[in-house]
């Protein structure tokens, strides 16, 4: 951490400063430049970090040098980390392709769907049981009748589920029915809801949340990892903006900014992202260029009859068309897709 | 409502979008311009809020025209709401000033702040026992012991408290303490936790989220008000942008947006939004100035040595200060503070 | 357009919007809701944006049905246009890979660097002879020196050049030695700047300012093509945002984004979007995968001397991996690449 | 500076970074961590700015210590710069209130506007000849006529006039007919009019470009200010944001903020910032309680027929209510408005 004084500070603030940092066991390092002097301290920048060094009268700036995560770190695990969820893998070069509709409806519509994305090359269904959204006055899921339903169809197609839990009472229901936990992203600072999750050591895929940087969002996994569950996805959805022409805007760098600072495994979300049915498959293939370790997508036989977010859904039809595509992609970037 | 159909629409598109409409018991309104064929929608706008007749083939636009929130609006109530903690009043003419520690560090420490707040005209305590933070390593607050020692302050100083709930659980434990809960930022759209206060008749604050719009947080208020609990205050207190020198941005004109759009109190709270002492009095001061009901700020006696966020604190000095031009410029703008 | 009262307005009010209307010479089309009276006007729409209905007591919205551009809109060319650099061609099809240093900084550095990106694959090298730079004191460019020694290496390496021209008063100059005109973002709304490009029809690659919409960049794009030059090529490169870990956001939803709205093409430059070596190669590989008709890369083969920008350029040879890849990429999306 | 090295860098690496070091005259302070190695640079950090350091194998961040600009920053010069636009001082406690038309029409609707904002108390008059528009099809302005009327109605009512050059070629007609020039938003970064405009020595306004920080402002005052210009008002109106309800965000921090870094007087336009008649009043209000240096407002007497941005004025009679309070809240901060 490095500590930068204020260009009128005193030798009393300067002095003062220094005691503070030797009382927490560390080891100041002063260097007095033309305009500014700075203080370099040695060792375990974490006891630093929890202290309010700022508001220490004659401190200008406190810039920290290390990331503020541990466990999330790449330094932590050269190797990229690989999550099985069942018998699907996500990380390590093979592609988690999570899709179902928005929210579970009915056991025939998901089955019907079902049956179109599995046979197009989806190895993970998704659905909806318990809906988080905008207005109190829509529909807010089935709750645990969807889950049975989500069950029971991913069964009968022989895939892991995937659906959302919000609430840290949830946690013991959803984990009854589903192989994979998701986090939502208006819950990616629900710390609660993170650490109890990482008290299980069922799969989580953990969304980036609509204002938080990839820092805040490993962060937020290293409140999973810490709890001892290592099994995270982490999920790129898309940051608010001031474009007014897409739901979000997909912060594709995002992908390989995560793999370079992380070892956890990371896809993308073109749906939430973009909310338009149009701009899915382009940033689809995108995401797997980039190297992403998987797409979740919306996918409905009836769009303009799904009970939520029908707008951003996928027909079967384009999204048989577009994991055409993406096996060849995926090729090309030495990525399987089993 | 107003759907705008694409310029290349069918006549069968057209048709199977009016029969949608008159399905949902609504009554559609063609008008055929030179470019595009229009459809509006007279009735019960919310039917259609509910339905994605954006994903209908040959639709372009669906453009609602009423707000998608009724109980937080202006036109469900012309006069402004007031809301009672205890013996303080916040809105209609009446400033809430709250003012304490970010969290709630020992009796010693919380009453000597207590006693300064008060003396220089804070009328509501604040303090917080459980704490969202973004590092599972920082300080998590003193739980049950910190509520405690709150309402003992607050007792003694005759002031009522509020404090931050953050899991749906935590709620009888702090009803059982507090005189109002503060839903913080992360959790502005935790729907159990808003569903949850709602059903409560105890004051609540709800603080924008960081990346939530005007009608978001308006909405989110709608999740509480539509459970029966009236006694709702909103909080500016910064959203995110790619400004670098301040913590967040403090959206001011947020204040009369608001009151323009609901009969509900709103304060602000520069603490958080810049995150520097320097910019919260003369942030303050607009806030006042700009109409808002109250003011938000956090105040400690030795920020070096606080817990959390000591940075962004006031010395009981410096809010002392603040509180005598505050007064002056609540009188210019017809407000009083009691 | 759509007119939208509000709730309270009088019959006088909306009598008298409708004068307006019809002064105007377009035709109001009336529908009273149960809580809104809206009024569609049928007619030329670009009458009316230029009118200021929004200030007319009782109106509540103005929403506009129309793009506001019309010449760089799909629906005025069906079919993408192909936009040709000599013998180069971008659109349609067909992949422009732009690559040089940032600035000019001497024949030798160029020509060494052009040798290697041309036989990487790059057919347009580009170069900048005026420089915008935040600061005074940083090198602002080699001037008509510059220009005239990327002329030469270009000439030898048989590549056409692009540069960037920052004031209308260097069109002349410049128009005697690029090949291409280059529109910086930080100009993007230099409506001289786009007008006098515009009088010109040596192609143009327009480059998208960092707070700019989609629709902002067309209607710059639009100011061009008015004044007559069709030859116009646009560049995502990135946009302010909250996230601190790259320079900009890469918006790469933009790519199909404006391929549904506007036959323009438009290529992606992942080194200013970015600002990070380590980011581009996956940033132009998505690029590609989404769409894009070409990459615009920054090449430098000594960085750490490059005299403007080096922390962001790939040496020679990670550009030549990357083009590898590129190459078998756009097979799969059925680009070629000339 | 500092730099920081990756945390497997090289001793060759670490050497290396140490002679580019001395090579440029200066000393680098060499301290070895638990985890990384930092070099602290000693000398003219200005020489180091403009090498790209980030480039060389083995740096991870390199952070600079001291501010990017000299001479607007607040370590040269401790007092409050005052500018005078004739009798008229802005800074050091006189407030501008400028005052008029977006743009200007003609003659009569020109003298009707400045007779009642100068009897409301404004002291500067404001009008645009030439207009930045987005849309090619938009009225952009009267030109030289417009600027003959501006001067004969500024003299009329004995008030200094304002308006905006967009290129450098415009300065010397504009010089001849203004008192002040106005560098719009759109052009914060056009560093050739800034240049340009820096070489004169007539008091200019310039406001901050949509998606500029406080220091890119600061900046492009450094730009104007080291061709030996002093004579500069800053003016904060408003960012680009998610915010869908307002034009553009006001960012009022912006107001101390500068303060604290620089010596220059800054404003805040409410107009643009909002965009919305309704909150021009509360945000100038909180303006002056934050201590700007006075408020840039349109007004205009027939909002709904102004040629340009006639939904953002406020009518005379507003202008003039909201004079009265401004007067009252400029006595409680300590402002005159003469």
């Amino acid at each position: 951490m490095i500590i930068v004084l204020r260009p009128n500070s005193t030798p009393e603030q300067i002095d003062h400063v220094i005691e503070r940092i030797v009382e927490l066991g560390l080891k100041p390092h002063l260097s007095r430049g033309e305009h500014r002097t700075i203080i370099g301290v040695i060792g375990d920048e974490n006891k630093l970090q929890a202290e309010p060094l700022q508001a220490i009268p004659g401190v200008e700036q406190v810039l920290p040098i290390l990331k503020p995560f541990k466990l999330a770190s790449r330094e932590f695990n050269k190797s990229d980390t690989v999550v099985r969820i069942r018998k699907v893998r996500i990380g390590g070069g093979a592609l988690g392709m999570i899709a179902g509709p928005c929210a579970v409806e009915s056991a025939a519509i998901l089955d019907e769907i079902a049956g179109h994305v599995k046979a197009a090359g989806a190895n993970v269904l998704r659905g909806g049981a318990f809906k988080p959204r905008t207005s109190p006055y829509s529909f807010q899921g089935l709750g645990e009748q969807g889950l049975k339903i989500l069950r029971d169809i991913g069964d009968k197609h022989d895939m892991p589920v995937v659906t959302e839990v919000m609430d840290p009472r949830q946690i013991p229901l959803v984990d009854r029915y589903a192989d994979m936990f998701q986090i939502g992203a208006r819950n990616m600072q629900n710390f609660d809801l993170l650490k109890e999750v990482g008290q299980t050591r069922k799969p989580v895929l953990l969304k980036r949340g609509m204002s938080a940087t990839v820092k805040d969002m490993l962060m937020s996994a290293e409140y999973i990892l810490a709890e001892g569950n290592p099994n995270l996805v982490l999920c790129e959805r898309g940051v608010r903006s001031f474009e007014d022409s897409t739901r979000n805007m997909l912060d594709m760098s995002a992908v390989p900014n995560v793999k370079g600072m992380s070892h956890l495994p990371i896809i993308v979300d073109p749906s939430h992202a973009t909310g338009r049915p149009d701009l899915i498959p382009p940033m689809a293939c995108a995401a797997v260029a980039a190297g992403a370790d998987g797409v979740h997508i919306e996918v409905h036989s009836c769009p303009e009859k799904a009970m939520s977010d029908g707008p951003q859904a996928l027909l079967p039809k384009q999204y048989a068309e577009l994991m055409d595509r993406i096996r060849r992609l995926a090729e090309v970037v030495g990525k399987t897709l089993v």
